[in-house]
């Protein structure tokens, strides 16, 4: 229980997660799981009414259940228990502007990705970020489980010599019918450029995947051969994406996402092939890590084993055996966040852990976004 | 987010989970997940120093970490805003006089497994439930999970025909060597027969075991012919357990529950044969069943799934492919838990569900202790 | 391709087998595999004329398709090119009968299992063999499988301490309903106690998960506690069984064999646990082992891999990741038995080596059915 | 065992397999596997002293081991009992001019993949075959394995709806070093351009992913965009592939090959999409087939189940749970082989089945693998 610093728990309000919201409902349930943060204030949707309804349902103070992000942080200032930051849970449009807000009113930011709907964009958010000296989160949800960080860490360590070919996966079923035509609300805003922002399925979950290969090798993404397309006619964004990666080392790779690819559920897989062995890791089974060595031998190593690296070790809470999860991801991507929010309040130097997804991570992920694209329709490959 | 009724959270009193103690914030992150319940106070310890520093631990108000449950029971009772019910996550010999206290002052009970130390113990509190007619459950966490659910409304259906055999295991490794000798906490009251009771490996785990068989299938177990071992040289209390079964309908079964299979994590798993075909749950995938077909079909079907059953579809929170885990199990049970006490408050008649596990799961598994034992000391079958 | 050694091919007679046998032609493929064996002659069925068209099915030459066991012994005895062995793939009760026309016109035996239809008919074999110097062979299949070589060969290193428990389960469903009732020949034969015995599921899979169990480990069952069943109403022998064992060295276990677990195929799985660690095999996935360490780490051994055993290297044909499967694992005991048979011809002492069943496993194996029978008859423990 | 038409053994002749050879017994384990064929000639080797040597190994007549190819073709066309066929199992460079002669001499042709070494070679064996008259046959192995036909009737039936996305791969970790360089005969005279061909990894196992995905949807490749590479240095041809292809229908998809895959055995595994549903075959897991619908049910189809398409039962030898593996695929290729023999000989008109792969693979795959070049060289998709 070494996780627990400080007294009293920090204060959370969150913009978006409204009725009928599937993320709002995650990112409270992984901030609040430590008993570190606390849910108390939150402009939860875009009228007055759903958001008191919102209030009612995360059971906070409808005083502080806001009609908009701008009168929640103006608000809040004032009250002598402010909210210590906010958490940004709103379709990807809202992203910029509400963390431009936050970050103006010295509140700090974690923020649901992909981080905004451009890279122009997201180097905004870079520059604001830096000029306010505040601590931005980024919820690329996967980088919180342990097995990530044991296969991060084997990386970093060497023991697969060099990096040689990366496959990474993202395979979704759930858009393989037009859902957003039946009103379905999560497809709903997801395919409408506005809302959303131009990738459709690589901004939802190929930004995901494309993320957890810099995030585990360590490597840069440097040029990007991929081929997008929308396959359920109407659908106003793709929907599935195969593409070709070159990364900095030299190593090469193939990224594919599918949100058409049916009777899929969530199924992140990376795997990662070195000189000397190779790593692999699969969301729906994510409390094993395989790795194997170049004579065949193959480990299944088990999240808090005690054989496990340290950086591993430090973000499994349960003993071997007793199964996490998502919620529980997001949990330890809340815990670094809410130290480096203790941390920026005791003044400390760069206080956001680079196991926290962050800014930097924001930048490449639109970048990834929008040069997907470019590659897309130019047919060719494109330099990142 | 249809589970969440009322407005306010109840409010939680907790006895044991100090320093040191794994299951006490498992339960306090089961049981505040849902945002309906909060920890508030709690006799963490048995000194008045480390509860304060588990209150600490828990940011709690200070005030509210007791020395003892006792007075806990007596100061909340006086206040304002006294908890609404009381956890009891002590070593076993505790959860009796706890219990009996609490429903004594008028708090109902939601209580840590194996409900006591002994079958007469388990009468006993049978006894003070029904005369406090306060809610009563048991946290035999493993029927939290949505798959078991399915499991057993697939067993109601018939879908299986009559059931014929049933194939139980509770394998663990943690015990394989002396670990109690030390200076492992979690292992030094449990091979305590004084704060443990009678049954070591049994009553740890194998009550878990026999309790998922009950509950799955919907039968009793009628008579038990059991081996039971001591393996590691001066343990006090048995580590291993292999014992046949027959259940109420002529089914047979085998029960293996062991803490010295070494390699082994938490393998919980139960396969329940019937005519038709049969069904296969593994703690370490939970999220996934196996439904086997005389023909030889094989389904695996997922949690959150739109084809599972009703009850299994009320207890999943996250979209398929999301995995969930131990906490949300927890949470589960403590989510029916808080629906049965605002419905005794509100004057529900029987207000416990038949899915949470409550007295008669507490009573029936003190009896399996006892007569595992019985049974392996007589080397004969022993009736139920 | 070291395997091969002296130059033709031995010519095999084969007794049973004949047109709609399953287990026949998979003799003759196992036997056949490598080239060094050749089916040359047979006593296939009771009739001349069914002898004769299963001689046709196999392609051999007319004259040597026999109308019965003794003819084909005397006539091939007095070839130029007689059969050099004979194979014995009848139902149950002509094993013994057989065989020691077999032995007594010279000819070593390979026999499918179990050996005899009692235990008095096994030691009558035993002696037999004894008088006549002569190799035998039984093909518990499951023991020609390179894991399991690899299993027995890790269980004779030490490596997993001191053995201290095992489970062993062997699950099919195909007899879920009177099937013998409704011509099925397999389950047919299976079901009369003439023909196949006393022991109904034990005697046609129980045997096997016996005989795995003491290959593997190298240790004696000592002691069975059983409980016997007919599930199928009208069936005239055992379809289920559940049995607590005894080992030698002080460990225990649970042997569970069922013909009625619907849903299943043909699911034998062994696992042995130990002081350091545990193995498991399963059938189904027989190019893997699974071996658990102490302190959580799993590794998985595939088969052909550089760093198994000398053992099942040996009896790997394949490079690592191309799946063998049953009929390689009848290959890999024909194989030992031709090299027996030749050791035989060379005047080798002793030329059956201990990696083939052979007259003690057909013993043990009469003898469990026997004390499985009898221990369920008294239910209670009965000493081996 | 309704396989088996004719009397008599088919008689084989065999170039190549020589001492040290990995693929020549497999060969002949999977002819001879059913009884149907008999390897009784053959040229093994480049010398005639290793070649008898072979022939030994074999156990054929000795006369029967010739020197070279064209001896052999014209020694056994004057026999009484000449060769029914010729199998080529040389290194690639060989298989055209040993493939010209068999046809000219009027025997029919079981060849090794890839066809030749060369597009271009690959036409003048289509129209050699087009002139005799005489059934060719190409083992791409994974086409004789039951699950493949299964997943191949699945897409035929338009159960998937369209196919939408495919995604194949096939990994190997043997050439992780230059084992080449260090004697490995296997790595030897594949890494050699002039007995190999221009494509290394694809030309040994890329050929066999390309062909499945073909195979499997009955669609054509139409584009592809390739990035090809040697990983480790020194090495004379490529070791590791990514491609995304395009499909005649409009699907897209992606195929993976690498033989520096360090860890992986022989991971050869298909995923095709439709809009109903996805089916999965992993070549390490052979008897099991994956079927997903697009409500997120997930059936598991075993080999040998009664409920599987009439093609994949008509190639299943054992009962369901009785695991076949490679050899067995190499017998059923044989089987429908030998089959198109006994057709052609008796004047049937096409006799090659369509379920074995045959001239057309043959063009095709030499066809992906000069294309593949061609798009990697020029960095672009090209056309196929």
């Amino acid at each position: 229980m070494a996780q627990i610093v400080g007294k009293g728990k920090l204060r959370m309000g969150m913009v978006g997660g409204g009725p009928g919201a599937f993320i709002g409902p995650v990112h409270r349930m992984g901030a609040e799981l430590e008993g570190r943060i606390e849910l108390v204030a939150g402009a939860f949707s875009q009228t007055a009414e759903r958001s008191k309804a919102a209030g009612e349902f995360y059971r906070i103070d409808p005083a502080r259940a806001y009609a908009g992000y701008k009168e929640m942080m103006e608000a809040e200032r004032k009250r002598p228990d402010p909210i210590d930051f906010v958490a940004i849970v709103t379709p990807n449009h809202l992203h910029l502007p509400v963390a431009l807000a936050a970050l103006e009113a010295g509140f700090p930011v974690m923020s649901d990705k992909p981080a905004t709907i451009s890279y122009a964009e997201a180097l905004d958010m870079e520059r604001a970020v830096a000029k306010s000296g505040l601590p931005y989160g980024l919820t690329h949800t996967y980088a919180g489980y342990p097995l990530v960080r044991e296969a991060r860490a084997i990386c970093a360590s060497g023991m697969l010599g060099k990096i040689r070919k990366v496959a990474v996966e993202y395979f979704q079923g759930w858009l393989s019918r037009a859902v957003e035509a039946e009103g379905n609300k999560q497809a709903s805003w997801r395919s409408d450029p506005a809302q959303n922002g131009p990738g459709g399925c690589i901004g939802d979950i190929g930004v995901h995947a494309f993320h957890l290969v810099e995030y585990v090798t360590g490597l840069d993404v440097t040029a990007l051969n991929a081929e997008l397309r929308t396959v359920v006619p109407g659908r106003r964004l793709d929907d599935d994406c195969n593409e070709l990666m070159r990364l900095s080392n030299g190593a090469t790779g193939v990224l594919m996402a599918s949100q058409v690819a049916a009777g899929e559920r969530n199924g992140l897989r990376l795997r990662v092939y070195g000189e000397e062995g190779s790593v692999e890791w699969y969301h729906e089974d994510p409390n094993r890590l395989r790795v194997r060595w170049v004579n065949g031998l193959e480990e299944i190593r088990h999240a808090a084993a005690s054989y496990l690296s340290k950086d591993a070790l430090a973000v499994t809470r349960l003993p071997i055996g007793h199964p996490e999860g998502l919620i529980e991801a997001f949990g330890i991507l809340y815990r670094e966040f809410a130290d480096a929010v203790l941390g920026w309040k005791t003044g400390k130097a760069n206080p956001v852990p680079d196991t926290l997804p962050g800014i930097r991570a924001a930048v490449r992920g639109m970048r990834y976004i929008e040069q997907t694209i470019a590659s897309s329709k130019a047919q060719k490959w494109v330099e990142f």
